[in-house]
């Protein structure tokens, strides 16, 4: 058969050899502004500018007071202290507390010299404008937050290959960072195969199908973060899919070549591929189900994916090694979440190969449940309801009905 | 004190207030090409227009053939069928199988009439141009796919409230719907209130602080799908507050408001929205921490948020209550993730408010460990290097290290 022509490799072998690749591709970077920099992916290591804060503030709203001069203090018997200044936010502070002293503090506004604790306000009572009483002691430090303590000058705060959060572009803000140097986003063109396909405004005859690899590959990628510079639909013809491809290798940092991956006569993509100058095929062939006949290439160092036409073989296929490579290029490693979800049916390997199985989470009490998602061959109504899979390790064989699982999202949340 | 001068709600009143506001608020649709349509919120119920398949199709490389024909074959006793025909892909196939005969049919390929099952490719053997033999049975519908088995015309695909995934895209493309109707991108404006407050490029003098609440609470609308039309840096000036919300009111679904939520002297947004006509507060002061001063108003039926300008205390608030907005007005009610990890620490609730505590998330051997992320009050590492966040009910108080506990991804992952 024509799986057999070609040897698979382990899906660890793939994950080292695309892993490989994209430590070897060079992506440019570029400055955005900070308002359009959420989930890019930092090039560049950043350091504190300033310490964080940049001066001792206070944490609560309060009386700044020396400790001894409060230790004693309780609701029984408090202890008096003279306000001698009422710091405004914003404000340099020049005042500097003395011995039975003390000064009111909003939170957020900087210290007096020689403070050593905030009292919060509910703690106190003012007897008159000059005059108040304090029922508790408070420790050194306490209600304070001082230069440096979140961040000293200097200190790395965001490291190269970081996605960057909503917190993260707080950290920038509050070092005034306004444009971050980020990766530019990778870009794709995706080639869909087959005589039987056709777009999406055209007529449908019996026996065609509409092409959806393009569009369902082309969310997973804006989701990830890359671009997609057109997709297009070509027969299954080696000459119209090689112009398609030369035309795409420009403008793409990687091209997704959907359909024709295996060695039928009919599966031009290993050839068309070759046919170029400073080309390679490194892989074709994996040991996972679904998804064994997939390609990756190069052509001038640009990453060329054959992948299978059948829709879940091509999000298998993407999802585990187009995500590595297009994640790897930009130097990001972050962990990808999983949820642990009790299986509600058996599922099991196929004989030699990786598998992966769709599931559909739900909620079950307290506990996530996994369905195996079964069905024919093909149903994108499957697909649609799949929260993510389940990974079936060649050695395992099968984890059956009631088995705690690990589930990878479809949509990835990174750490 | 302050704070005891509001009556703060418990969390559940506060989610039935707000889940009623959305319910109330009327939101647009527009139609989006399908390309653009993904993580958009879907406007109304799509059925089909077609069977999918839309016709019987086979699900492997092989031969049709009637159940009958196979009965008894296998490796030691295959039995012989006449080839009468080879179908292409996107053919239409008018031959009609008759006893002994049998039809080449790709995958995906169009089925002969009174084809009763497919033999794998790989369990026959070619004797010549016109005969095969076949090593195995078949059961009554084997590697078939029947026209509508994935979705028969006028079955509900996509319901109203459905945040559209890569495999939607694919739903929608295999029915050929180009464009997409889905709710508008709700528009949010941003003001923060504050003297000390400076912008990203302003020149920073000693006891003043950047602005960082605008670009955290941008992300997280961005990542939600949301848009931000403006973010304003305003002073503690009742009259100032007032015309930035009046220039916002016209172009915004929502409007937050950083700082100002409480009830001290220089707190105006209580004051500030019911200065306006039409207007109402609904909730100012939750039984939650971080978070308690916090204010749900309206002006001319739209929300007015006053969050806490602590950054810690606005990242609650808008991630529990904004963001039940923002789904809930585009009839979203999907179930959010939440993982199960081992607590590294004790926590505690504050007393008398359900308490919500930053952890970082990280894998030890095969489980997720939470670490609870302590420091002082404000600080942006902390919020940084967070994952996601717990609830201690007010009524539970505690977790001790070691229990097993529900966080809370800050980056939601809908099912």
């Amino acid at each position: 058969m024509a799986m057999d022509f070609f040897k698979a490799i382990s899906v660890n072998e793939a994950f080292q050899i695309i892993t490989k690749l994209a430590n070897e591709y060079k992506m440019d970077t570029e400055l955005v502004p900070l308002v359009d920099a959420i989930d890019r992916i930092v090039a560049i290591d950043y350091k504190a500018s300033v310490n964080l804060p940049q001066f001792n503030r206070s944490t609560v709203d309060g009386y700044a007071v020396m400790t001894q001069d409060v230790l004693s203090a309780s609701e029984a018997s408090p202890c008096t202290l003279k306000v001698i200044y009422e710091v405004m936010m914003g404000e340099v502070v020049t005042k500097i507390l003395e011995k039975g002293q003390t000064v009111f503090v909003p939170t957020g506004g900087m210290l007096p010299d020689k403070t050593e604790g905030m009292v919060m306000i509910e703690h106190t009572k003012k007897l008159d404008e000059e005059t108040i009483l304090v029922n508790k002691s408070v420790l050194q430090g306490e209600n304070i937050s001082y230069t440096g303590d979140d961040l000293y000058k200097g200190e790395t705060y965001i490291t190269v290959g970081k996605r960057i959060t909503a917190y993260d572009l707080g950290l920038f803000a509050s070092m005034g960072v306004g444009q971050v140097e980020v990766y530019r986003k990778p870009i794709f063109s995706i080639i869909s195969t087959g005589d039987e396909i056709i777009g999406i405004d055209e007529e449908q005859a019996l026996g065609q199908i509409r092409e959806i690899n393009s569009y369902a590959l082309g969310g997973l990628i804006k989701q990830l973060g890359g671009e997609v510079h057109g997709c297009r639909i070509v027969k299954d013809d080696f000459e119209c899919i090689r112009k398609e491809l030369e035309a795409c290798m420009a403008s793409s940092d990687i091209v997704l070549i959907s359909g024709g991956s295996s060695v039928g006569a009919k599966d031009y993509t290993r050839n068309v591929i070759e046919s170029f100058d400073h080309s390679c095929i490194w892989v074709h062939g994996i040991a996972i189900k679904p998804g064994k006949p997939t390609i990756f290439g190069q052509i001038d160092g640009k990453l060329v994916v054959g992948l299978p036409g059948h829709p879940a073989s091509a999000l298998v296929t993407f999802s585990l090694f187009v995500k590595r490579y297009f994640l790897t290029i930009q130097k990001n490693q972050q962990q990808v979440v999983y949820i642990k979800a009790m299986l509600t049916g058996n599922v099991y390997a196929a004989p030699g190969r990786e598998t992966y199985q769709m599931v559909q989470l739900s909620k079950k009490d307290d506990l996530w449940e996994a369905l195996p998602l079964y069905g024919k061959s093909g149903m994108m109504t499957l697909l649609a309801k799949a929260s993510g899979y389940i990974r079936i390790p060649i050695k395992k064989g099968e984890y059956v009905k009631g088995t705690l699982v690990d589930v990878y999202l479809l949509k990835d949340l990174v750490l």
